[in-house]
Parts: C-alpha cells; structure tokens; sequence
C-alpha cells in the first residue's frame, strides 16, 4: 500500500470563510412567500424565530461570510475533518477509479450538523437568547443542538417524533447527557401537539407536528428562539465549510473529482460538500458532475414537482419554493429517517431546476448493501443516510470498471451508525423491505397542495 | 481562546516502533508458571493459543519492536489520534493545572482496541490461521478485534458474557457488521460451556467463563488460535504508540506532564499512554507520576495482593505474577465493564509493586459524575471506564487550585460512550448505586487461592 490512505489538514487551514453560492448562481432562488397572503416576505417576519445575524445570512448575497473567531475554535475539536482514500473498497470493487471519502462522523455528535449547530448557538448566544427550540426525528440533528446548547451554555429544547422518540431510547439519552430537553411529539406542552392528541391520543408524532410544536414555542415566548438543521440557506451555507476542506485535501490528494457525491435530506449534507465544488463550476474552471442521492422511498428530487410548498404540515412555515412530494406527503419508515423529508431547501431546487446538479434514488437494500462492504473494506460503520452516497458511488465505480475509464470520485460520508445498530440488525436478518413509493401515492399528495406554482 | 485547543501530528509522524518497557525495567516480571507443575513455562508452551510472532514480543527483551508497514497502513484510518487541551473543563474546575487529553474514541470501534487489534491479526494472518477466538465483556475488545478481522478477511469467533450479550445488543451486532461471529457464553459449543450450564441452565455467564470456551476453541482446533485484549506483554507494548504520540504531541505543545492518568481493568490503556513517559522516568531525564485508576468495587491495585493467580476462573491459562483479587472474585456490576477484571498484567503489577506508579481507586457516582461534566465542557461523551481518568483529573486540578500550582496533567480519553448510553441514563435517573467492596470479601476471596507467593 503505497497510496496516502489519509489526507489530512492542520488546525491552521480550517477554512475561514463559509462560502454563500447565491452570489454565483444565474438563477437566484426565488423568495419565500406568506402562507397566508402568498406575497414576499421580507426579514422581519423572521425576527421572531431567528436571531438577526442569521437572517441577515439567510438573505445575504455576499459571496463568503466570515466564520466568527469563537465558532472556529469549537470547529477544532474534530475539524479539519479527514479525508481518505478508500484503498479497501476499491480493491474489493477491483475499479479503475479513485474514490475518496470526508468523514464527518468525527465529531462529537457523530455527524455533520454541529458544523450549522455550533454557529447557530453561538449567534443566539450574541443576541441574549436563553433557549433554542427544535425537532428532531432520528436524532441526529437534536443531538447536534444539544451538544452546541451544552457548549454555549443555552437551553435546549428538543420536539423528537414520538415514534423515534420510543424506538431510539439512545438518541434522547446523548441529548440528555448534553443537557438538552427531550420531550416525544406530539406533547401537551403545545396547543399543535394538544390539539393532534386530543384527535389521536396515540399518534406517533411526525416531523411536521414536532417543527409545528418547537416553532409555537419560539412564537409564543420572547426569549426563546427556533432552529432548523437543514433546508434554509444559512443552514447549507454552515456546512460549505466540508468542501472548502474536501477541495483543499483533493489538491493535496494531487486529484481533482469528476463526480462528487452525496445523501439527499433537505440538503444540507450535500451543499455541504458540493458546493464548494459546483463554485468552480460556476466560475468555469472546472467541471464536475455533483450528485444528489435520495431514497426511493421519498423521491422528492427524481419524482417530485418544483413548486411553492410549506416546510411543516401544519402551515406555521412561509411557504418555500422547492422540489417537493407535498408537505402531507408521509414517507416510509425507511432506517434512513434523516432523508424522510418531504421537501428540498430553495437553492439545491433552482439548482436542480437549472440542470446544474443531478438527482438519483436508491432503495434501501441496496443502500444497507453498500454500507456493509464499506465497514468491511474501510473499518467504518457508516449511517443509513450515508450508505445511500456509498450506493452511488459503486455504481459509478462499477461503470468506470465497464467502461475502462480512471474516474475521481468524491463523497461525504456523513456520520456514522453507531446509533443505527437496530437497522443493520434486520438487514443481516433479511427482516428490511424495499418501500418505493408509488406513483398513484405521489399524484394524491401533489393534488392536495393549494400552494403557488412556479414557471 | 488563544490556546491552542487540538495538537495534530502528521501521518508521517505515527511512530515507527512500539517500546517494550521490560528492556529498561530495573527489576523484570517473573515469569509465567504452570498451572499444574508451578513451573516456569517456555515460549512453547504458549504456542497452540498464539502466533509465533507475537510469543516472541511476548518475551522480548528489545527495547524497541518495529511496527510493520501493513499495520501503520491501517493505523491510518486513525491515527494519529488527536490531543486536546480541556481548555472547557479547565475553566469550568477555575484550576491553575493545565489539562490535556489524548482522545482514543476516534477508532473505528470507538476505543484504543484496535491498536493491538489490527498488528494481532495482522500476525495471525502472516502465519495463515484462519480463525480468531476471544472473549468479550463490556464488547469493546470483541468489537475491535471483529473490526480487525473484517480488514484482513479472518473468521472471528467472539464468547460475551451471556449478560452483556442480552444488555447490550447493539455491541453484538456491531461485531456482526464487521463479519464477527458472537455467541453468549456460556455456551454448547465447548466442553467448559457445556459443564456451566449442565450445572447451571440460568447462568449469566462470566468473563472467566468466556476465556475458558475462547482457549478451548483455540487449543482444539490447528487452524484457530486466540487473542486477548489486555494484560499480556505484547498487548501492552502495541498500546504503547498511544504514549509515543502523546511525547510528541506534548513537545508540540510546549509542556510535559507532572502526571499522567489513565484508567486501570488489565492494564493496556493504562500502559498505552504511561510506559513512554516512564522510559524518560526510568532514563532520568523527567519524573512524571504515573496514575492508575481502578473502581472502588474492583479494587485489585489498591487493595489486592501482589502473588501469582490465574487468568481465567477454570484454570486453562498459565500463573502470572499479579496484584489480583483472586481468581473467583466477582467484582459488582458497575458499568465500566471493561475494568471488572480481577488481576493486572505482570508488567503493571511489578511496577507498582517497585513504586514506579501510583494506584487510586475511584466509586462510580464520582466518575458519572465527572464524565456528565466533561461531556458539557468538552463534547465528548466519555466511555464508563474513561471517567475514571477523568475524575482523578478533577481531583488533581482541584488540588493544584488549592495549592495554587500550575500543573501539567495529562490523561487518556480510552473511547467514547456512544455504546453506554444506558449507563448515563441510569445516573441521570438517580438510579447508580455505589459498590464499593468490603475488607471481608476481598479476604474470602483470597483466602481461597492456593497459587504460589511472590518474595
């Protein structure tokens, strides 16, 4: 083994910019509307969720943001994250290409969402405030919060889908040992989850119910503000600081990708480490293909339509414009519950739109497939979300090999499983079931939506 | 924050050789006996459980022993693990001492493991054995050892303790991802397990159990050998790359330790970080007091007796020279699993016994308690064993307060808790109970060894 199975980056080259790709793109995404009137909203009307600074980014056009000094020093607790090659993998694929990997499960939370989680925090903290409400269904992101609330020393109140809530008792333990709240959605504490549990006294909460319930209790008090780990151009903005490390490591890598690759949510991982990439599209210097990869079983990108929607269910949100299966749309209880999203963040939609980035679906077995070769062949278990890029990326390995070509190939491998032992569990028991939704499923979604079309 | 929070090394900076302290020792471990003659055994003796190879590491006299390059290779994949200045814990304990960690939990299988794991089936492998067994309590070592195998495509029987096996599910089945084969012992597979349960239908299993059927597996088959994730020499010399990093790093840092800390079950991680510091002790260019830390309910270098006793309960291995509690005694079922052994290697015993180190012991709730306040400080969730390290810290950091010295401390942060979460779930409930063992069962216990005295 003569190849640098490891590139890594000193404390001193963590990027000190995140890196807005509004400012670049020739199609600016289009602006929230009220779910009420259906016109423009303009920032205010975030004031009482968000604290200012990040509403100023969200609407920013400024091409980089600076990082805040204080941010930069938590990042360096596992940033810079590692990069490697994946010597093992692509020796049981026996594959032309090369294919590297950034690995987020490094962090204390074990995925990439402290990277949005930790300023988050930190701007509320500037701004006064004593606690952050928001909702959680694996738990992955709730368990970011938490950790960045412990650091900030800031409440933390997490909404965690009742039917995660019971089946991942670990998840809410992490939360706890952070210090975070849990409370299992839908609850009493909330006239949304009081009205649903008078309905349905055993409903087994949603995401849209717990965003309804964490968004009223930021309404509703002053010193209380709401988060959101993915969708919302702040958001995605956080986690540019993957690429500006994964193009930094791949010049030291001596390589460049032709493809890069990653599990599709709302988008937060995958502008993460594309965007920084698609920047050299955009300024003509390059030109790689980057891959947005969902599950087959909540095909917003490949099935859905690009229109204005809400990003909860009970309609507390703007509505957004997005590539959408309807915000009533309930997906499959898929073992990837960080993909089970209705909807796609603004910008990753005008971009798919503008035929800038491409769109697959896999189904799970073949995903749960994937990820077992990865623990075999690189060491790494990695989480349900990232087996999806894992599929991806053999199949791209598998067409190199066919077609004889050396391909550079990139992916985030955005945490780890160690949460998700129960899923690879059923796999290894021949217990998972293929969920692809149906295309008479999609149709009634999409009929029941009243929301503005776009184009 | 001006400090430097992370000291990084470079991939080319992994040491090139793992140090056995024997060679500067000024008084040597006295050799292995048989169980049955009391004689000293040969190297032979050890040859149906072990590789060639690693009976010669056993034994060696070197000062230092080559890595080979396979295994700095895989390595790789984590190392150099970082260290951290506790910059959040320091200022939380308003301590003059300065405190660093070296952080293990960065492994695959979250622990420090995988460092003997990977050269031990490495040597395996060179030697074309085809099947690993061992035994397994708390699951770290079972699953390092299953990570290990999966890399190099060897078949890896692990024994669990039936309790931890039906406690702990997600340890199991992340063996199982690896490739590992995990079966609850007692079990029907050997004679040992067979007579157990013949005897006991019910019974829960013990790690002396698990020894007993992993070794019988191994000396009844040509093709199988065994492995053990502690106590031995060789496993304590490739744990050593922990302490050689940690000169380095420190160097980087511009300190050294006045003390360095770590947690104590066999002695591996305890060696790991400390023998490299005590060369430069026993060389006499530095005097770092090195500090074990075992649970006050299984307090063997505090309490116990330093003679010769068995490793397992049944009497399948050979005598070692140890401080040990007795062969039969059952420590409490703390959480710390991996510090519920009842001897210490013959290596750590010697060198306590020539008060080159220093032992405490520690009860659980202090260490809960002090993992709650670094997992807030710090972000990481430590594993139960690692908040003993931890707790020791805050005693000395507190005592430098009050002595109002600047002290440098250095400990080992073994892994992480992602795998305990149970654990803090019970602390946080209120529902740990002290187990702190009585002068009389300590007694009981040896009273009932008929195994040779030492001096």
């Amino acid at each position: 083994m003569s190849i640098s199975k490891k590139i890594t980056l000193s404390e001193d080259q963590i990027p000190t910019h995140w890196y807005n790709i509004v400012a670049d793109m020739t199609t600016k995404p289009l602006p929230p509307l009220h779910p009420g009137t259906k016109e423009p909203i303009g920032p205010e009307m975030l004031m009482p969720l968000f604290p200012m600074e990040l509403i100023k980014q969200e609407v920013s056009t400024e091409k980089y943001v600076e990082i805040p000094e204080e941010v930069r020093e938590i990042y360096k607790i596992w940033r810079p994250t590692p990069m490697f090659r994946a010597t093992g993998l692509e020796k049981a694929l026996d594959t032309p290409a090369k294919i590297y990997y950034k690995y987020e499960g490094v962090s204390p939370a074990g995925s990439h969402k402290p990277n949005t989680a930790v300023p988050q925090v930190y701007y509320n903290k500037m701004e006064g405030v004593k606690r952050i409400t928001t909702e959680t269904g694996a738990g992955q992101w709730g368990s970011a919060l938490s950790f960045a609330c412990g650091l900030f020393d800031i409440e933390c109140d997490v909404y965690m889908v009742k039917v995660s809530y019971e089946g991942k008792p670990y998840r809410k333990i992490m939360m706890n040992t952070w210090g975070g709240n849990v409370f299992p959605s839908p609850s009493m504490r909330t006239e949304a989850g009081r009205k649903i549990l008078a309905e349905d006294p055993n409903s087994p909460g949603s995401l849209g119910i717990a965003i309804s319930e964490a968004v009223e209790m930021a309404l509703t008090d002053e010193s209380t503000k709401y988060a959101l780990g993915s969708v919302l151009n702040h958001v995605l903005m956080h986690q540019t600081i993957i690429g500006e490390e994964a193009l930094l490591q791949m010049e030291k890598a001596g390589d460049y990708p032709d493809v890069v690759i990653a599990p599709f949510g709302g988008g937060s991982n995958f502008a993460g480490i594309a965007f920084p990439f698609l920047r050299k599209n955009l300024e003509g210097t390059h030109q790689t293909r980057c891959v947005a990869v969902e599950p087959a079983s909540c095909p917003k990108l490949t099935r859905g339509v690009f229109r204005y929607d809400l990003g909860d269910s009970v309609g507390m949100t703007p509505l957004l414009p997005m590539y959408t299966l309807g915000h009533n749309f309930v997906p499959a209880p898929i073992h990837a519950g960080g993909l089970r999203y209705h909807g796609a963040g603004a910008i990753v939609s005008q971009l798919l739109n503008d035929k800038q980035i491409e769109a697959y679906s896999i189904k799970q077995l073949e995903c749960f497939e994937a990820g077992l070769l990865f623990a075999r062949t690189e060491g790494i278990i990695p989480a349900p979300e990232a087996t999806h890029a894992i599929a991806q990326v053999i199949r791209e390995a598998e067409q190199a090999k066919a077609e004889g070509k050396e391909k550079v190939i990139l992916f985030n491998l955005c945490g780890h499983g160690h949460f998700d032992m129960t899923s690879y569990e059923q796999y290894l028991a021949g217990n998972l079931v293929e969920h692809e939704v149906t295309q008479e499923e999609i149709l009634d979604s999409l009929a029941q939506l009243d929301t503005p079309t776009i184009g």
